[in-house]
């Protein structure tokens, strides 16, 4: 038996949107869906309990990271991630790819795999995409991903081409290394670049391999966004409708309100945890740099059209004040609004695209955020 | 009216400790209690949901810290300390005396006050009795602290007399300054080093000001272990059975019991906090520092004994994994621990009280932990 099921329930008239349930073997997600991500096997500043308070339906964590520290055979001890860190629903983990591409002269890429240096102590490691889905079974995700190569942009179509011809190779793989398909799902990868040829060449192999859901990768790695969107535009209409389809490292509000409008169902990104550490919300009106002086005395609520925990019980000058002492609490209360703030966005789009007016939800949204669109 | 009440509800009959109930403008608080410090106008790691779900039922703040940022006015036009941080339990606050003391060659001691330099930014402050009593007053305690002189150990005893006339001196000043006896209550401090007849001098000064509570300053500076149970022993008779006994800057288990046992009621101290962020654990068995190799693959609770939050969902191995990745989860989960630990600690002793058998549970508590006695 498979390990997910994607239903869909309805496609909006006014879009290509997309409103479905996936079942997992950790319960069942509603898309389209966005995913806070536990880089280091937890959402940083955020318990599993604020977590399921604010919704989330499914997380995303770090294969690199994990294999590198606390290791996956420890992982594997502990009887796998979702008890390791205490968290009972679904969990997708990455391949480990994107992060190990990104040590740059660190490593070396080959037919075989990539050799790299590790970022915490240089020691030498090799990742093969059997190695990635070994660390993946280990870890127990219920959505693993393929080990592909991620092209950087710009890149020329050469470089692409070979790029996504060994993604494909290095998925076929992947897929026959799997020891779990009936308790883990196995993603496949869209690679291609910028290059409409080359992104229909990549869906057909990925595609002829045969996977239970599918990403869209190489994408949000630099290049303009109206570039992207085109991307997606000739990209997802190639993809199965019975498939879930998961666009990789995209968490603007802008981002997401487009890749859902264009049919992708998932979303992940390190944005709003990342820029809450910072001190910087996301909010109805727009970004909020909370530590700037002007918010001093400001003792109204990060988004006074939010009804999340922090919203609720704390203002702007008391979050500037600890944001400004360097207390954690600062970090955990904009990180559990910048979270919310974007989960109930999917929650609208969701029920946007039930009722067929996501485009209309798009300028209503847009209209306050403050964006051109 | 009275800002506070103390009732004495009984003595143990083994020990010379105390059961009480402390009536305040924010609630009853059960004696002998440990206050957790929150410092900056938060407890370092924890949410005012999770203070309440360890059932600490008071929490101390520094008014040197809160003056210098983000200042005692700002936090009175956010209407007070409780509404800022949204706690709404009783909050006491120190005099800022112990830290602007702490600054060493940064501050100079006049009859009128002390002169220092922000330990943030260099600028240049004054306080004196009078401001550190209009500090609080804005800030809103519940119960504010006397400024006094905190003598260093060692100190010869010409220091030490002429210090304590001063923080007599001063006592009657902020006694004088203080706007809101009827809503917060106002501790005098009694000092007087490790000198028996300076104590005694002390005691007797302060409490013809008189004062709703009492605190024991001066104490848990660098002497022995064995000193400030001395000082105790004499210091404690000194004062009325009446009203509350406050023990600063105290909070290791064997300090609370022995405290105690000599008839403290309250007592104060960033240790469980700040260790807990080094990856320290207090425990039924003495301390574990989880970040130890030897934990890397221990799954079972920080402390076996346990059942809060912390040791009923996660293992040391996970703990461990997150304090050596630097996660904030890591912090979190021991602060909710080593708070959890001091205050069970304190409820058990009020159990014992109740049953006098407090001797008895020191016996019990030393043989798991693993102290001397």
């Amino acid at each position: 038996m498979a390990a997910i099921k994607f239903e869909l329930i309805k496609t909006c008239k006014q879009s290509g949107a997309r409103l479905g349930k996936l079942y997992t073997p950790h319960g069942v997600i509603e898309t389209p869906i966005f995913m806070p991500v536990g880089t280091q096997a937890t959402v940083k500043a955020m318990t599993p309990e604020a977590l399921k308070e604010i919704n989330s339906q499914i997380i995303l964590s770090n294969t690199y990271h994990l294999y590198m520290r606390p290791g996956h055979k420890l992982v594997e001890k502990a009887g796998g991630l979702h008890k390791f860190m205490n968290w009972d629903r679904p969990i997708l983990t990455d391949s480990g790819g994107f992060q190990v591409f990104s040590l740059g002269p660190l490593r070396k890429i080959t037919e075989e795999g990539v050799e790299f240096r590790s970022h915490l102590d240089g020691s030498k490691h090799f990742i093969s995409p059997e190695k990635a889905t070994e660390i993946q079974n280990s870890l127990g995700s219920d959505i693993m991903m393929v080990f592909d190569e991620c092209a950087p942009y710009p890149a020329d179509r050469d470089y692409v081409k070979n790029s996504l011809e060994r993604t494909t190779r290095w998925a076929k793989r992947c897929k026959d290394a799997h020891k779990n398909p009936d308790r883990q799902a196995l993603f496949g990868i869209v690679q291609g670049g910028m290059y409409k040829d080359l992104r229909e060449q990549s869906a057909r192999e990925i595609m002829e391999i045969d996977f239970p859901g599918y990403a869209i990768g190489g994408l949000s790695v630099g290049e303009p966004k109206h570039l992207m969107y085109e991307v997606l535009d000739y990209t997802t209409p190639l993809l199965p409708k019975d498939k879930p389809r998961y666009l990789m490292g995209v968490g603007s509000p802008d981002d997401l309100l487009e890749g859902v409008i264009r049919g992708v169902d998932m979303f992940d990104c390190v944005l709003p945890t990342r820029i809450a550490r910072n001190g910087t919300a996301m909010t109805s009106q727009g970004k909020v740099v909370v530590r700037n002086a002007k918010y001093a005395e400001d003792f109204t609520p990060l988004d006074p059209e939010c009804d999340c925990y922090t919203c609720k019980n704390y203002t702007r000058a008391y979050i500037r004040h600890l944001v400004k002492a360097n207390e954690i609490l600062g970090s955990t209360l904009i990180t559990h609004h910048n979270l919310y703030f974007l989960l109930k966005l999917m929650e609208n789009v969701r029920k946007a695209i039930m009722e067929d007016r996501l485009l209309d939800y798009k300028k209503e949204f847009f209209q306050k955020y403050g964006y051109e669109i």
